[in-house]
């Protein structure tokens, strides 16, 4: 192999990764790039897991946006499935991976590294974690488990653990199974990205679907029987029975390969880097579940790993480590969720998120159509949007909206908004579209900050 | 009645006036407060009137946001129907009108006039335009009018003469109720204020729902019988049997009697108002069709005749003529329409209105899915984004979006960039929501912007 092409290394293949690889090959199309991934699949939106298991989409393939040969053959892109990077040497520019069906080790040198080691789902330390038939939701491979799981053995009951957006899109892949879903919460409010108030709405929406929630739960451990299978969840007060566990507790950052390394990592265990994606040593970038994003709003580093953020950072990751100059600017937490036949979605802080950053302000909430009563095909929904807003300045922090119908990208004027740092007073007067099937005269987002502004009058 | 009581006389019920009467009472809740009504009806979406002649909406009534009685036994408004407002004294503070079903004269004094006259239709001066069952659809008893029609008469055939978005909406609403529709238009491009590779999907559209449409038309006149009933639309070339024709041109502000009493009127007929909604009379205000607004890109007076905007202005005009201080700032020209299966919707410049303003401009066009293919429920449909860029900032200048799916409430993220001068460049940072029933990773939003940021380093 001749030195005089460089090397681009990309760790992890699935949303960041194959971003930075297809950037870096755009602006350089004679170096040899290559990505690395532990599992059998790149370039799959791991958010589309619910559906894969709720069998809307039947194989994981449906998952993928382009697969690995698209990359090899339309793209020049290397990319090793099922290889596991277990050590980057900074010093000497390798990565040290191991071939996973071989169980062979090789090096890997590199000019330029581009580490989107993404998540690793939260395993709380219950006795009986290790039991059989516990089971995460993350990578396409735990997605395949799952479903295998569920048509060959044809279990008849599940308790999720945890009540964030992925505990519940789970919960109605479940029941779109046909079975008893049983969401198990700890002390604190279920979709604590939402305000409690909101989140009543979706605990009534779990209620009216058939989903049994227990909160306030203390899980003591989980029991399991002589097969070595779970068969219970321990709570304070009774044992669950179950044939099987989801986790959903949340993911933290994979980042101990470059910890190791000597690279800079954060507190929080995201890996550091700059806006332009690059971490303490000049020649590695990281992008992804695996690093912290600024948010626009509080000017502070968050972590709120998301796909789309990944696939942003991994480009100007891709870009700036192949001679360019890009920076990822921010994020203000944006997310909606389909959860039965409610949309939620969030930007911005929650009163929560509001009161910890010491901001003084008020909230205001607002039940409005989605469209005119004028198109009743169907009939408009009330769509219930709450805003927190800064109380000296009238600045927008935060929007929270639920409905059946017309929140998904009602959602992103407020995400607009808060990154032009606009006023409820400057809501009122945007121009937004109008007409029967779509909006009523009022749109609520204008009636959500006309509403927050005269409460701030007062 | 005591001087002491002042009043406030507002011209026109629709949505402008409406809600100026309502702000007015907000306000001052010891003044007296009239509404003067031509029609029969107030507070009513006129945009409705297409699902009304389609019998998605069965009454008239269900066009109606709030009634006359609402009014009065609500807020205490004073609803006069069937008065039409026949000449303004400026310097005596009065109002003479006439009851329509009584043919009797009355003065109605005020201290503030807010003047919601609205806006006619363009009836052009062909001959045989005074036939019957030539038919305008702006107020609730022209779609009265021609519903009935329809009902009684059973019509097979109709024209519609002009493609603009209410002769579109028409189409639509003509071929639900089983009519043959043919559309006439003059020569241009349809659906003007889109450019024509956006406006030519939506001929495809037409094509594909059966409505034939003559481009390129000169109407020599129309042709009636003996019963002095419409019968044919004569064009250049050959004659066009129809049962009754829809004229659906464009519309004009009413704004006679303003001029005629004295107060400026601009040279597009508009009643001449500054940002507070009032006119070159201190005590009189004017809102909604009769008058102009400014444009946040251009900065210079449009006539954009919209429902939202008519309701924000009557607002503002009430505000204003009850103490208060507000302004209407202005519009980008959103705009949204169901044209069949179509969703086609546009903000800020057409590459025609940026070429007429002078601006050194690019256009991008893309086409990506509603959402993700992961959530195959429905499948995703692609929408087609196209932006106008000027070149030497990459500030965007406008949005135009067609598609199946997805497409309505994704132009206001366009509008709201419009009125923040938001870069191309701004707008791929925008952190818009994602999940796979909403949204692909890269929402159409961003593709478009990036691909406009590409062609602009070219």
């Amino acid at each position: 192999m001749s030195r005089d092409k460089k090397r681009a290394l990309v760790i992890g293949g699935v949303a960041a990764g194959m971003s930075a690889a297809s950037r870096i090959r755009r602006n350089k199309p004679d170096w040899e790039v290559t990505v690395v991934e532990r599992g059998k699949f790149v370039s799959y939106g791991s958010c589309g897991l619910p559906y894969f298991v709720s069998d809307l989409v039947k194989d994981v393939r449906g998952l993928v946006v382009y697969s690995a040969d698209f990359f090899r053959e339309n793209r020049g892109i290397g990319v090793l499935l099922r290889h596991e990077a277990t050590r980057i040497d900074l010093e000497d520019k390798l990565v040290f991976a191991r071939d996973l069906d071989r169980s062979q080790e090789m090096k890997l040198p590199y000019d330029k590294l581009v580490i989107c080691t993404g998540a690793s789902p939260s395993r709380p330390s219950f006795p009986g974690i290790e039991l059989k038939n516990i089971f995460v939701i993350r990578t396409a491979e735990d997605g395949v488990a799952l479903k295998t799981f569920i048509k060959q053995e044809g279990p008849r009951k599940v308790a999720i653990i945890g009540a964030g957006l992925i505990g519940l899109e789970m919960a109605e892949a479940f029941k779109a199974q046909g079975l008893e879903v049983t969401m198990i919460k700890r002390p604190g409010s279920i979709l604590k990205m939402f305000d409690d108030d909101m989140a009543a709405k979706v605990e009534a929406e779990l209620k009216d679907k058939g989903v049994e929630l227990i909160k306030n739960a203390i899980i003591q451990g989980f029991e399991g029987g002589v097969d070595g299978r779970v068969k219970a969840v321990a709570l304070a007060d009774r044992s669950l029975e179950v044939d099987f566990i989801l986790l959903a507790t949340g993911a933290s950052p994979n980042s101990s390969q470059a910890k190791e390394a000597g690279l800079k990592v954060n507190s929080n265990g995201t890996i550091a880097v700059d806006e332009r994606m690059q971490t303490s040593n000049p020649e590695v970038f990281a992008a992804g579940d695996c690093v912290g994003q600024n948010h626009f709003v509080t000017g502070k580093e968050v972590y709120i790993p998301r796909g789309t953020t990944a696939n942003k950072q991994g480009r100007v990751a891709g870009e700036n480590a192949s001679g360019g100059n890009d920076v990822f600017e921010g994020v203000v937490g944006t997310a909606v969720s389909k959860i039965f036949d409610l949309t939620v979605a969030r930007t911005g802080l929650s009163s929560a998120e509001a009161a910890k950053e010491g901001y003084d302000f008020m909230t205001s909430k607002v039940a409005h159509p989605s469209h005119g009563h004028t198109y009743p095909n169907p009939p408009p929904e009330d769509i219930t949007v709450k805003l927190v807003v800064e109380k000296p300045t009238g600045k927008l922090l935060g929007a929270q909206m639920i409905g059946k119908m017309g929140v998904a990208k009602r959602i992103d004027v407020f995400a607009t908004a808060l990154q032009n740092g606009m006023t409820v007073d400057d809501i009122t007067r945007l121009d937004l579209s109008y007409s029967p099937p779509f909006a009523p005269f009022w749109d609520s987002i204008l009636v959500a900050a006309n509403v927050a502004l005269r409460k701030l009058a007062r």
